[in-house]
């Protein structure tokens, strides 16, 4: 996602409507704007950073003739897009970022100075996030040889940030440099990320994608299909532990049985060393709805990360290169 | 499924219709029966073999006023019937049973003679069935303790079968025995068998039932919230491996990290001495639309059944009690 060409709208690909509909849609209204990031039509959290904050600038300048004061505008914002995905650590990183860049104006800078302020800063924010995938692709390189096949989990790649991906980013850096590489995509139930984006995505770049149940994903791996793993993380702990979608354990545990690496690629900014090991982390549970349909009355157990212990990781992959826990404060 | 009251039709609840819908369908005609079977309307090995023995019966006697001559129309039966699901080993042993019952009758016997004696060796693979979900149950129930919560995969209960089913009919015992019993049921992607089937029928007996996405069995077993699991087998190799639904290997594996038990449960005629191992088992790969919608251009990894090693089994399961491998001939 990115600036439409006047840089007066956000511009994002609806990714609900993949892989059926291609649809870009341009945003300037702040409730269009959090109806996208809560409904998923953005998501992965560096892309929800990157909309968040270049959404801010959009949704200021659409309102620019409101008879709001335009400090009590920008607070209001700053709230209600904080409270679009709560649990998102990346999107409050981003609004907050903004937050501060515009109180370090000097009180005397015109409304249209401000503006301008934050567009700058909404403008490095995605084109750090962009430098970040193409760094973790640089670093990660090394890892997809010639014919290499890949297994990852739900979606990392494109879609989900502003540059590259990050799980993906090898990918895509080992395709652009003349490597033939394969990727095999775990649908990832229940909101099927890897069949719908990953497996969307690899194709328009013309890399061989292929789409597997989670359930097979340890039968893949015991039949020798594949030489590596890459997933991305949502949270990286003290200890290496790392939280990542539901359905990343279990392929880990199953890499693990037939000695295929298996690698986790994210951002530095995923590493939380305030966070002792992956029993310190409360993960969110998402609504029954999602297993839909069941049988009336029946319960589903619907968590929407799980833990994977440093024990079964091979390898740290972040835009700063490979790294080894523990992570220090 | 079974007969209708009057034994002129098969009786069948269809699975496809599942949770949405329960309808009854009451079949007489054989195209009818072979496409209940073939787009599994009935499924679970024995509920096939039950299904197609009925089915003959009630088939031949629909047709009782055919202008094709009654050993001809016998034979073209079978032989449509045994195509329904080919890889199906005990549709084809039951259709056998029932094509020798009738070979064995002397040539001076009347059709109806024969219908008769079909009819009865129908009834007795039915009897047969719900008495080996019986003896199931019996032998399982010692696995089953107050409170016990299961985790099982796919749907190898009563829906599977004339009775109550095998990795379910210990459960089933234990609920009659008074105990309190709860049960996780998989997703199992592709065809949902555990949400729609497993669920529904758990439900309808009362024993509370729990679905969750298949890759959050690992996280569900790491969490403590699992005393045994239980699943059922399409086949037992002689050294003791187990092909069964896909996604069974991994939540054995995700088990044996976590210590904890992990029962297979089958009748004794799953026990193919005559495959040494489950790298002699040659794997059925389904339909690519079975993981639909996918991105035009890519193609699916979609195989029925993946196989779990001895080494990851805690006990066998038979309507014979408890048996250990290997399994002579």
């Amino acid at each position: 996602m990115t600036w439409s060409a006047d840089r007066r709208a956000l511009r994002i690909l609806d990714q609900r409507l993949l892989p059926q509909e291609t649809r870009i849609r341009e945003l300037t209204d702040l409730d269009e704007i959090i109806e996208a990031i809560r409904t998923l039509a953005v998501r992965g959290a560096p892309a929800i950073g990157v909309a968040a904050a270049i959404g801010l600038v959009v949704a200021l300048r659409h309102h620019a003739t409101s008879s709001v004061p335009a400090p009590v505008l920008l607070e209001d914002f700053v709230t209600r897009l904080i409270a679009a995905r709560p649990t998102a650590v990346n999107l409050a990183w981003a609004v907050q970022r903004m937050h501060r860049a515009a109180c370090a104006m000097p009180a005397t800078a015109t409304g249209e100075a401000v503006l301008d302020r934050l567009e700058a800063e909404a403008e490095a924010i995605r084109c750090e996030d962009v430098a970040m995938c193409e760094a973790i692709g640089r670093h990660g390189l090394a890892l997809i040889g010639e014919g290499a096949r890949v297994l990852t989990h739900c979606n990392a790649g494109a879609l989900a940030t502003a540059g590259s991906g990050t799980a993906l980013a090898p990918v895509y850096a080992a395709h652009a440099a003349g490597r033939r590489v394969s990727v095999f995509a775990d649908e990832t139930r229940p909101l099927r990320q890897g069949a719908r984006l990953t497996a969307w995505e690899l194709a328009q770049a013309g890399i061989p994608v292929t789409v597997l149940p989670d359930g097979a994903a340890a039968s893949l791996l015991a039949s020798g299909a594949i030489d590596l793993v890459i997933v991305g993380a949502d949270r990286i702990t003290a200890n290496g532990d790392v939280a990542n979608k539901v359905g990343t354990y279990g392929v880990a545990l199953a890499a693990r049985a037939h000695g295929v690496p298996f690698y986790v690629a994210a951002p530095w900014s995923t590493i939380d060393p305030a966070t002792a090991t992956g029993a310190d982390i409360i993960i969110e549970h998402r609504h029954e709805e999602e297993l839909a349909p069941l049988p009336p009355g029946v319960p589903a157990w619907n968590p929407a990360f799980d833990v994977t212990p440093r024990a079964l990781i091979s390898g740290y992959l972040t835009d700063r290169g490979f790294v080894t826990p523990p992570f220090g404060t």
